[in-house]
Protein backbone atom coordinates (compact mmCIF):
# COMPACT_ATOMS: atom_id res chain seq x y z
CA UNK A 1 0.00 0.00 0.00
CA UNK A 2 1.08 3.69 -0.73
CA UNK A 3 1.43 6.81 1.50
CA UNK A 4 -0.88 8.19 -1.24
CA UNK A 5 -3.85 5.61 -1.35
CA UNK A 6 -3.57 5.61 2.47
CA UNK A 7 -4.31 9.30 2.75
CA UNK A 8 -6.69 9.45 -0.12
CA UNK A 9 -8.73 6.52 2.14
CA UNK A 10 -8.78 8.72 5.22
CA UNK A 11 -10.27 11.75 2.95
CA UNK A 12 -13.11 10.12 2.00
CA UNK A 13 -13.56 8.97 5.16
CA UNK A 14 -13.60 11.93 6.52
CA UNK A 15 -15.31 13.91 3.20
CA UNK A 16 -18.43 11.64 3.35
CA UNK A 17 -19.13 12.77 6.61
CA UNK A 18 -18.71 16.51 6.31
CA UNK A 19 -16.06 16.36 8.95
CA UNK A 20 -13.88 18.69 7.63
CA UNK A 21 -15.17 22.16 9.06
CA UNK A 22 -14.33 20.18 12.48
CA UNK A 23 -10.67 19.32 11.69
CA UNK A 24 -8.24 22.53 12.11
CA UNK A 25 -4.76 21.90 12.73
CA UNK A 26 -5.51 22.86 16.54
CA UNK A 27 -8.63 20.55 16.52
CA UNK A 28 -6.07 17.75 14.93
CA UNK A 29 -3.48 18.36 17.79
CA UNK A 30 -5.54 18.32 20.54
CA UNK A 31 -6.86 14.66 19.00
CA UNK A 32 -3.36 13.47 18.57
CA UNK A 33 -2.70 14.16 22.63
CA UNK A 34 -6.35 12.71 23.48
CA UNK A 35 -5.46 9.79 21.49
CA UNK A 36 -2.06 9.36 22.87
CA UNK A 37 -3.69 9.18 26.27
CA UNK A 38 -5.26 6.63 25.50
CA UNK A 39 -2.51 4.44 24.10
CA UNK A 40 -0.69 5.15 27.55
CA UNK A 41 -3.59 4.30 29.45
CA UNK A 42 -2.78 0.57 27.90
CA UNK A 43 0.27 0.98 30.60
CA UNK A 44 -0.98 3.02 32.88
CA UNK A 45 -0.22 0.78 36.02
CA UNK A 46 2.09 -2.13 34.37
CA UNK A 47 4.56 -2.03 31.59
CA UNK A 48 2.60 -4.76 29.96
CA UNK A 49 -0.40 -4.18 28.16
CA UNK A 50 -2.98 -6.37 25.78
CA UNK A 51 -1.09 -5.97 22.49
CA UNK A 52 -4.69 -5.94 20.43
CA UNK A 53 -5.51 -2.57 22.63
CA UNK A 54 -1.53 -1.27 21.74
CA UNK A 55 -1.92 -1.44 18.41
CA UNK A 56 -5.50 -0.04 18.40
CA UNK A 57 -4.60 2.97 20.35
CA UNK A 58 -1.88 2.99 17.98
CA UNK A 59 -3.21 3.47 15.21
CA UNK A 60 -5.96 6.18 16.68
CA UNK A 61 -2.60 8.16 16.73
CA UNK A 62 -1.34 7.80 13.83
CA UNK A 63 -5.11 8.15 11.88
CA UNK A 64 -4.86 12.00 13.22
CA UNK A 65 -0.90 12.23 12.81
CA UNK A 66 -1.75 11.20 9.31
CA UNK A 67 -4.87 13.64 8.76
CA UNK A 68 -2.72 16.43 10.02
CA UNK A 69 0.19 16.05 7.83
CA UNK A 70 -2.23 15.93 4.89
CA UNK A 71 -3.56 19.28 6.61
CA UNK A 72 -0.22 20.97 6.31
CA UNK A 73 0.10 19.68 2.96
CA UNK A 74 3.06 17.33 3.74
CA UNK A 75 3.84 13.59 3.79
CA UNK A 76 4.12 11.60 7.05
CA UNK A 77 7.36 9.94 5.38
CA UNK A 78 8.56 12.98 4.12
CA UNK A 79 8.90 14.91 7.39
CA UNK A 80 10.07 11.99 9.39
CA UNK A 81 12.95 11.08 7.08
CA UNK A 82 13.98 15.35 7.13
CA UNK A 83 13.35 15.26 11.27
CA UNK A 84 16.17 11.98 11.72
CA UNK A 85 18.69 13.71 9.55
CA UNK A 86 18.09 16.80 12.26
CA UNK A 87 18.06 14.25 15.04
CA UNK A 88 21.37 12.29 13.65
CA UNK A 89 23.28 15.61 14.21
CA UNK A 90 21.58 16.43 17.15
CA UNK A 91 22.72 12.84 18.86
CA UNK A 92 26.18 12.25 17.08
CA UNK A 93 26.91 8.16 17.12
CA UNK A 94 30.02 8.71 19.07
CA UNK A 95 28.75 10.96 21.51
CA UNK A 96 24.76 9.14 22.27
CA UNK A 97 26.12 5.60 21.98
CA UNK A 98 24.31 3.24 24.54
CA UNK A 99 22.67 6.61 26.54
CA UNK A 100 19.08 7.56 27.26
CA UNK A 101 20.28 11.45 27.93
CA UNK A 102 18.81 14.92 26.38
CA UNK A 103 20.79 15.86 23.14
CA UNK A 104 22.13 18.97 25.89
CA UNK A 105 23.11 16.99 28.06
CA UNK A 106 25.04 14.34 26.17
CA UNK B 1 9.69 6.23 -0.54
CA UNK B 2 8.29 3.32 0.30
CA UNK B 3 6.70 2.41 3.73
CA UNK B 4 9.69 -0.31 4.45
CA UNK B 5 12.84 1.97 3.54
CA UNK B 6 11.55 4.67 6.35
CA UNK B 7 11.12 1.64 8.85
CA UNK B 8 14.64 0.70 7.83
CA UNK B 9 16.64 4.37 7.92
CA UNK B 10 14.59 4.59 11.80
CA UNK B 11 15.96 1.35 12.68
CA UNK B 12 19.27 1.85 11.80
CA UNK B 13 19.35 5.21 13.44
CA UNK B 14 18.44 3.34 16.62
CA UNK B 15 20.57 0.59 16.29
CA UNK B 16 23.85 2.67 15.53
CA UNK B 17 23.49 4.32 18.76
CA UNK B 18 22.88 1.26 21.03
CA UNK B 19 19.06 2.72 21.91
CA UNK B 20 17.23 -0.34 21.84
CA UNK B 21 17.34 -1.13 25.17
CA UNK B 22 15.41 1.96 26.28
CA UNK B 23 12.60 1.18 23.23
CA UNK B 24 10.35 -0.73 24.98
CA UNK B 25 6.63 -0.48 24.30
CA UNK B 26 5.89 1.53 27.36
CA UNK B 27 8.83 3.97 27.19
CA UNK B 28 7.58 4.36 23.53
CA UNK B 29 4.02 4.56 24.66
CA UNK B 30 5.14 7.28 27.08
CA UNK B 31 7.76 9.45 24.16
CA UNK B 32 4.12 9.58 22.21
CA UNK B 33 2.32 11.37 24.96
CA UNK B 34 5.47 13.60 25.52
CA UNK B 35 5.66 14.31 22.03
CA UNK B 36 2.06 15.23 21.25
CA UNK B 37 2.37 17.59 24.31
CA UNK B 38 5.31 19.47 22.32
CA UNK B 39 2.75 19.72 19.75
CA UNK B 40 0.19 20.77 21.52
CA UNK B 41 2.26 23.63 22.95
CA UNK B 42 2.07 25.06 19.29
CA UNK B 43 -1.57 25.84 20.08
CA UNK B 44 -1.62 26.49 24.11
CA UNK B 45 -2.76 30.37 23.69
CA UNK B 46 -3.84 30.32 19.90
CA UNK B 47 -5.30 28.52 17.49
CA UNK B 48 -2.87 29.84 15.10
CA UNK B 49 0.61 28.00 15.21
CA UNK B 50 4.16 28.56 13.67
CA UNK B 51 3.80 26.21 10.43
CA UNK B 52 7.41 24.69 10.71
CA UNK B 53 7.20 24.28 14.18
CA UNK B 54 4.42 22.36 14.00
CA UNK B 55 5.47 19.84 11.65
CA UNK B 56 8.46 19.25 13.07
CA UNK B 57 6.93 18.45 16.55
CA UNK B 58 4.17 16.17 14.49
CA UNK B 59 7.37 14.25 12.68
CA UNK B 60 8.58 14.03 16.25
CA UNK B 61 5.38 12.11 17.42
CA UNK B 62 5.16 10.13 14.03
CA UNK B 63 8.79 9.23 14.41
CA UNK B 64 8.07 7.23 17.90
CA UNK B 65 4.81 5.68 16.65
CA UNK B 66 6.58 4.36 13.74
CA UNK B 67 9.08 3.18 16.28
CA UNK B 68 6.63 1.15 18.37
CA UNK B 69 4.47 -0.14 15.29
CA UNK B 70 7.98 -1.72 14.16
CA UNK B 71 8.49 -2.83 18.12
CA UNK B 72 4.95 -4.47 17.80
CA UNK B 73 5.74 -6.07 14.52
CA UNK B 74 2.70 -4.20 12.67
CA UNK B 75 3.22 -1.67 10.10
CA UNK B 76 1.67 1.44 10.40
CA UNK B 77 -0.15 1.56 7.15
CA UNK B 78 -1.84 -1.48 7.70
CA UNK B 79 -2.95 -0.66 11.25
CA UNK B 80 -4.41 2.22 9.93
CA UNK B 81 -6.62 1.24 7.10
CA UNK B 82 -7.72 -1.76 9.74
CA UNK B 83 -9.01 0.76 12.36
CA UNK B 84 -10.54 2.59 9.66
CA UNK B 85 -12.96 -0.05 8.59
CA UNK B 86 -14.16 -0.48 12.71
CA UNK B 87 -14.30 3.51 12.19
CA UNK B 88 -16.99 3.49 9.46
CA UNK B 89 -19.30 0.58 10.98
CA UNK B 90 -18.91 2.80 14.51
CA UNK B 91 -19.71 6.08 12.23
CA UNK B 92 -22.14 5.42 9.23
CA UNK B 93 -22.49 8.23 7.46
CA UNK B 94 -26.44 8.65 7.63
CA UNK B 95 -25.92 9.44 11.34
CA UNK B 96 -22.41 10.78 11.71
CA UNK B 97 -22.69 13.52 8.65
CA UNK B 98 -21.91 16.68 9.74
CA UNK B 99 -21.72 15.74 13.52
CA UNK B 100 -18.87 15.72 16.38
CA UNK B 101 -20.44 13.68 18.64
CA UNK B 102 -18.99 10.59 19.97
CA UNK B 103 -20.67 7.19 18.19
CA UNK B 104 -22.38 6.54 21.20
CA UNK B 105 -24.11 9.85 21.48
CA UNK B 106 -24.92 9.23 18.05
CA UNK C 1 -1.29 28.06 54.64
CA UNK C 2 -5.51 28.18 52.84
CA UNK C 3 -6.87 27.27 49.59
CA UNK C 4 -8.20 30.69 48.99
CA UNK C 5 -4.74 32.00 49.92
CA UNK C 6 -3.39 30.14 46.93
CA UNK C 7 -6.26 30.88 44.78
CA UNK C 8 -5.20 34.62 45.56
CA UNK C 9 -1.57 34.29 44.88
CA UNK C 10 -2.23 32.62 41.45
CA UNK C 11 -5.22 35.40 40.83
CA UNK C 12 -2.65 38.47 41.75
CA UNK C 13 0.17 36.95 39.58
CA UNK C 14 -2.50 36.75 36.24
CA UNK C 15 -4.07 39.96 36.59
CA UNK C 16 -0.79 41.50 37.11
CA UNK C 17 0.78 40.62 33.45
CA UNK C 18 -3.13 40.80 32.05
CA UNK C 19 -3.12 37.11 31.26
CA UNK C 20 -6.98 36.55 32.00
CA UNK C 21 -7.32 37.09 28.58
CA UNK C 22 -5.34 34.02 27.45
CA UNK C 23 -7.22 31.92 30.28
CA UNK C 24 -10.23 30.47 28.46
CA UNK C 25 -11.33 26.94 30.08
CA UNK C 26 -9.76 24.86 26.90
CA UNK C 27 -6.69 26.94 26.58
CA UNK C 28 -6.12 26.22 30.68
CA UNK C 29 -6.99 22.43 29.78
CA UNK C 30 -4.40 22.57 27.15
CA UNK C 31 -2.05 23.96 29.27
CA UNK C 32 -2.86 21.08 32.07
CA UNK C 33 -2.10 18.53 28.81
CA UNK C 34 1.10 20.25 28.32
CA UNK C 35 2.55 20.52 31.89
CA UNK C 36 1.48 16.89 32.42
CA UNK C 37 3.93 15.98 29.37
CA UNK C 38 6.62 17.45 30.79
CA UNK C 39 6.20 15.84 33.79
CA UNK C 40 6.03 12.85 32.31
CA UNK C 41 9.25 13.38 30.53
CA UNK C 42 11.03 12.86 33.65
CA UNK C 43 10.38 9.25 33.41
CA UNK C 44 10.63 8.86 29.47
CA UNK C 45 13.55 6.66 29.92
CA UNK C 46 13.12 4.60 33.45
CA UNK C 47 11.25 4.89 36.15
CA UNK C 48 13.29 7.34 38.49
CA UNK C 49 13.45 10.74 38.13
CA UNK C 50 15.33 13.65 39.32
CA UNK C 51 13.62 14.39 42.86
CA UNK C 52 13.48 18.45 41.98
CA UNK C 53 12.56 18.58 38.62
CA UNK C 54 9.40 15.88 39.03
CA UNK C 55 8.45 18.49 42.14
CA UNK C 56 8.90 21.55 39.80
CA UNK C 57 6.87 20.01 36.69
CA UNK C 58 4.10 18.46 39.01
CA UNK C 59 3.82 22.58 40.22
CA UNK C 60 2.99 23.56 36.84
CA UNK C 61 0.50 21.00 36.27
CA UNK C 62 -0.98 21.96 39.77
CA UNK C 63 -1.07 25.37 39.41
CA UNK C 64 -3.43 25.09 35.78
CA UNK C 65 -5.04 23.16 37.43
CA UNK C 66 -6.08 25.89 40.61
CA UNK C 67 -6.46 28.28 37.75
CA UNK C 68 -8.93 26.37 35.88
CA UNK C 69 -10.88 25.43 38.86
CA UNK C 70 -10.81 29.32 39.95
CA UNK C 71 -12.13 29.64 36.22
CA UNK C 72 -15.04 27.60 36.62
CA UNK C 73 -15.92 28.70 39.96
CA UNK C 74 -15.46 26.05 42.10
CA UNK C 75 -12.53 24.97 44.77
CA UNK C 76 -9.69 22.54 43.78
CA UNK C 77 -10.36 20.60 47.32
CA UNK C 78 -14.10 20.47 47.23
CA UNK C 79 -14.25 18.85 44.25
CA UNK C 80 -11.76 16.37 44.64
CA UNK C 81 -13.53 15.18 47.54
CA UNK C 82 -16.91 15.09 45.67
CA UNK C 83 -15.22 12.87 43.24
CA UNK C 84 -13.68 10.38 45.76
CA UNK C 85 -17.23 9.48 46.95
CA UNK C 86 -18.52 9.08 43.27
CA UNK C 87 -15.43 6.87 42.86
CA UNK C 88 -15.77 4.96 46.12
CA UNK C 89 -19.13 3.28 45.14
CA UNK C 90 -17.04 2.42 41.71
CA UNK C 91 -14.40 0.61 43.40
CA UNK C 92 -16.01 -1.27 46.42
CA UNK C 93 -13.21 -2.52 48.97
CA UNK C 94 -14.34 -5.55 48.34
CA UNK C 95 -13.99 -5.89 44.87
CA UNK C 96 -11.07 -3.13 44.07
CA UNK C 97 -8.84 -4.83 46.81
CA UNK C 98 -5.23 -5.27 45.83
CA UNK C 99 -6.39 -5.13 41.94
CA UNK C 100 -5.28 -2.40 39.45
CA UNK C 101 -8.25 -2.98 36.86
CA UNK C 102 -10.51 -0.65 35.72
CA UNK C 103 -14.35 -0.69 37.58
CA UNK C 104 -15.57 -2.15 34.75
CA UNK C 105 -13.51 -4.89 34.58
CA UNK C 106 -13.59 -5.97 38.37
CA UNK D 1 -11.62 21.99 54.85
CA UNK D 2 -7.70 21.62 55.52
CA UNK D 3 -4.95 20.65 52.68
CA UNK D 4 -4.15 17.51 55.40
CA UNK D 5 -7.36 16.46 55.89
CA UNK D 6 -7.90 15.99 52.33
CA UNK D 7 -4.65 13.96 51.75
CA UNK D 8 -5.72 11.86 54.40
CA UNK D 9 -9.39 11.05 52.96
CA UNK D 10 -7.48 10.11 49.89
CA UNK D 11 -4.65 8.16 51.55
CA UNK D 12 -7.25 6.15 53.36
CA UNK D 13 -9.10 5.41 50.03
CA UNK D 14 -5.93 4.25 48.38
CA UNK D 15 -4.98 1.94 51.59
CA UNK D 16 -8.58 0.60 52.06
CA UNK D 17 -8.13 -0.57 48.43
CA UNK D 18 -4.03 -1.70 48.63
CA UNK D 19 -3.54 0.29 45.74
CA UNK D 20 -0.35 2.06 47.22
CA UNK D 21 1.41 -0.59 45.48
CA UNK D 22 0.74 0.65 42.04
CA UNK D 23 0.83 4.01 42.84
CA UNK D 24 4.53 4.63 41.95
CA UNK D 25 6.15 8.33 40.87
CA UNK D 26 6.10 6.68 37.14
CA UNK D 27 2.56 5.30 37.34
CA UNK D 28 0.88 8.35 39.21
CA UNK D 29 2.51 10.82 36.35
CA UNK D 30 1.27 9.20 33.84
CA UNK D 31 -2.29 8.72 35.74
CA UNK D 32 -1.93 12.42 35.22
CA UNK D 33 -1.24 12.27 32.05
CA UNK D 34 -4.07 10.07 31.11
CA UNK D 35 -6.40 12.36 33.19
CA UNK D 36 -5.11 14.84 31.28
CA UNK D 37 -5.85 13.63 28.01
CA UNK D 38 -9.27 12.83 29.18
CA UNK D 39 -9.98 16.50 30.53
CA UNK D 40 -8.67 17.58 27.25
CA UNK D 41 -11.22 15.29 25.42
CA UNK D 42 -14.33 17.76 26.61
CA UNK D 43 -12.66 20.64 24.29
CA UNK D 44 -11.79 18.25 21.24
CA UNK D 45 -14.28 19.91 18.63
CA UNK D 46 -14.84 22.99 20.52
CA UNK D 47 -13.81 25.48 22.54
CA UNK D 48 -17.08 25.33 24.62
CA UNK D 49 -18.10 22.00 26.50
CA UNK D 50 -20.47 20.59 29.01
CA UNK D 51 -18.80 22.42 32.65
CA UNK D 52 -20.33 19.22 34.48
CA UNK D 53 -17.86 16.76 32.55
CA UNK D 54 -14.91 19.47 32.73
CA UNK D 55 -15.05 19.47 36.71
CA UNK D 56 -15.23 15.84 37.13
CA UNK D 57 -12.05 15.11 34.52
CA UNK D 58 -10.52 18.07 36.30
CA UNK D 59 -10.55 16.43 39.44
CA UNK D 60 -9.37 13.43 38.51
CA UNK D 61 -5.89 14.94 37.10
CA UNK D 62 -6.32 16.89 40.81
CA UNK D 63 -6.44 14.18 42.35
CA UNK D 64 -3.47 12.02 40.93
CA UNK D 65 -1.60 15.19 41.86
CA UNK D 66 -1.96 15.08 45.33
CA UNK D 67 -1.56 11.57 45.61
CA UNK D 68 1.83 11.83 43.54
CA UNK D 69 2.84 14.74 45.95
CA UNK D 70 2.06 13.39 49.14
CA UNK D 71 4.18 10.24 47.74
CA UNK D 72 7.06 12.83 46.76
CA UNK D 73 7.00 14.07 50.69
CA UNK D 74 5.39 17.45 49.41
CA UNK D 75 2.40 20.08 50.20
CA UNK D 76 0.80 20.51 46.68
CA UNK D 77 -0.17 24.20 47.75
CA UNK D 78 3.68 24.84 49.10
CA UNK D 79 5.15 23.53 45.83
CA UNK D 80 2.62 25.91 43.58
CA UNK D 81 3.86 28.88 46.03
CA UNK D 82 7.64 28.63 45.52
CA UNK D 83 6.99 27.95 42.06
CA UNK D 84 5.37 30.94 41.97
CA UNK D 85 8.09 32.73 43.15
CA UNK D 86 9.81 31.31 40.06
CA UNK D 87 7.90 31.92 37.10
CA UNK D 88 7.36 35.67 38.67
CA UNK D 89 10.95 36.26 38.19
CA UNK D 90 10.99 34.59 34.65
CA UNK D 91 8.31 36.94 33.57
CA UNK D 92 8.45 40.38 35.39
CA UNK D 93 5.21 42.49 34.91
CA UNK D 94 6.69 44.82 32.62
CA UNK D 95 7.94 42.65 30.05
CA UNK D 96 5.21 40.28 30.25
CA UNK D 97 2.30 42.25 30.58
CA UNK D 98 -0.68 41.06 27.89
CA UNK D 99 1.40 38.78 25.88
CA UNK D 100 1.51 35.20 25.60
CA UNK D 101 5.31 34.67 24.67
CA UNK D 102 7.13 32.10 26.54
CA UNK D 103 9.74 34.01 28.96
CA UNK D 104 12.75 33.51 26.31
CA UNK D 105 11.04 35.34 23.64
CA UNK D 106 9.96 38.02 25.61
Amino acid sequence: MRQDELVCALRSFVDDREWTQFHSLENLAKSIAIEAGELLECFQWSDSAKRERVVEELADVLTYCILLADRLGVEADTIVLEKLEITKTKYPVELAKGKSDRYDEL
